[in-house]
């Protein structure tokens, strides 16, 4: 479990050289008891929501769709969106994106639906 | 005050176009009681700690260092660093950088040091 270093900068760029995985969010940084986490994304996600806290989806490289359930959302590279609390959502990305999450600990990438795309929360890389 | 549209994702570089300012920082989003805030950084900031909270950096453009007390921090493009609360530290920017940062709602720029330097907190953008 490879924490922040007290004197070095986390590259993001080098983190994701370390993840081959799609839907598999990893942490790379915590802030207080929020984490960052970094996820390669491909396809379609799964509907869910996250009854008891907003999400944070910042897209370093590609772009991300976030289906609603009155619309979408379109997120590319250096832009940000925030799914509020109990917002039902599904993930989808027509090529491989690179996202960054901004999330409290402990917060599980299906929500309550789980399902083979549900992974193992609170894994650093 | 303008708030996040709810099915619009928020686009940084679009933001920093209305911020002219030097350590200034300006909310974009709120993540639960989170703001993630833009920043454009040159010059020396004033040391200061924030005794309660974490406080998130990344570097979006340009170079910034956090001067520590027993060292720095270089963080490049793309690269994230959190200060842990209590640390005092100095941003530092020989060039101008654009940066993203992640605290609490409230959190003052120049924690209880004040100064000329001090921003007023939770103005968005």
């Amino acid at each position: 479990m490879p924490k922040t270093d007290a004197h070095r900068s986390i590259n993001l760029e080098q983190k994701f050289t370390l993840l081959e995985d799609h839907w598999q969010p990893r942490v790379v940084a915590e802030l207080n008891d929020y984490q960052f986490k970094i996820a390669r994304v491909l396809g379609e996600f799964v509907w869910h929501d996250h009854p008891d806290t907003d999400e944070a989806f910042l897209v370093l490289e590609g772009r991300l769709r976030i289906d609603l359930p009155d619309g979408s959302v379109e997120i590319g590279p250096g832009e940000l969106y925030v799914v509020p609390r109990g917002t039902q959502h599904r993930p989808v990305a027509e090529e491989e994106a690179r996202i960054l999450l901004v999330e409290p600990r402990g917060v599980v990438n299906t929500g309550d639906v789980g399902g083979e795309l549900t992974a193992e929360s609170d894994v650093w890389i």
